[in-house]
């Protein structure tokens, strides 16, 4: 049985790990025979957000104690993933990938990226282990491996200011509907839009489901 | 196109409505071709929870606020809810249903329903239109409507503690797998235990995308 693991950052568009994004990836796994580990890291978040208003609030959450929502309880730290223990990583989006994971919310292509964060999307793609990213994940890769390796990435359905920054740091990038995702063979990396512009919550499970079958293929 | 009233109370399995269950609910809803509206009372929680650790915050959390989480922000008070304005009526579980929505984690048979909620409930069974209630939440349908209607509900694949308190409120039960859900077609009640019982979170889908399913051909 093929070990997934997924990072996450919090539980929430705004200021967490996207929910639907999430639950989707950890569905797709179990549906097509896998098992799925998550993880997080045990740091504050960036900020914490009143959803319904999208305001700030002036409150502390735990990446990692709001993450175990999504996962019901069961979250591990991030600096005990080692890519030997698994077949392929998955990050999925919302907002806390770009402010908690790494900073290319406020600095975009100038964006440092969590060391913990840095370390791992390093190991898996060391050893020739699949990496997915979706939605705003992408950039991850981007800041930790774009120049070295020229990935083809997508950030969405058309060439808009992400993908603009993907490109500064190296990337190539491909646009691509919410329904799908893109295949980097020659890295291993895929990715997929999601609630980059997706219009219905259907969407985005079809292109996760895409991106998780592709990752396990070659996992 | 139908529209399905779905009810929240916050944003995870400990202290608000169970997450998977909450986004397969307006997965299936969406795929079925369906609209969903969210509503939630604007109140705090009954208590927060460490997810990860199992303890109690020393914090407060309002349902509304937190549920928007699920949504991606679209969130209505439950008090503007009306069963004129939909085809159906469909309540996640999630220890916020037996401790937000109602008190039956503490007080089983003779717990009490928030006085929004059991509105709700007995305008969409007064309409006739269906009502679909997952995991914990057939609590709630068995308190409002039990002894009047005799539902027929289920609380897992064994007659366990829940079942016995459902029966005491009037309630027929019968056993049903994750995967599956139990159809009341005389009183338009389905019910799916979700994770009751579930092993896998695509279990879970399956039942709940069959309780939707139900609901929208009798709505």
């Amino acid at each position: 049985m093929k070990k997934i693991a997924v990072v996450l950052c919090g539980c929430g568009a705004m200021d967490g790990s996207e929910i639907h994004e999430s639950v989707f990836t950890l569905l797709a796994i179990d549906e097509l025979g896998a098992e799925y580990k998550c993880f997080a890291l045990d740091k504050p978040q960036a900020r914490v957000m009143n959803t319904a208003s999208g305001q700030e609030l002036n409150e502390s959450r735990n990446q990692l104690v709001e993450a175990a929502r999504i996962s019901r309880g069961k979250i591990n730290k991030l600096q005990e993933l080692k890519s030997n223990d698994f077949d392929a990583l998955i990050l999925p989006g919302g907002f806390g990938a770009a402010f908690n994971l790494c900073t290319f919310a406020k600095d975009k292509a100038q964006a440092t990226v969590e060391p913990e964060v840095e370390r791992i999307v390093r190991e898996f793609y060391d050893s020739k282990k699949p990496i997915g990213a979706i939605c705003i994940a992408p950039t991850i890769i981007a800041l930790v491996l774009g120049k070295a390796v020229n990935p083809t990435l997508t950030a969405g359905e058309a060439d808009d200011t992400v993908a603009v920054e993907l490109e500064k740091l190296g990337a190539t990038t491909q646009g691509c509907k919410t329904s799908d995702c893109v295949i980097d063979r020659e890295n291993k990396i895929v990715s997929t839009p999601a609630y980059m512009n997706a219009k219905r919550i259907s969407e985005v499970r079809e292109g996760i489901a895409k991106l998780v079958k592709a990752v396990l293929e070659m996992g």
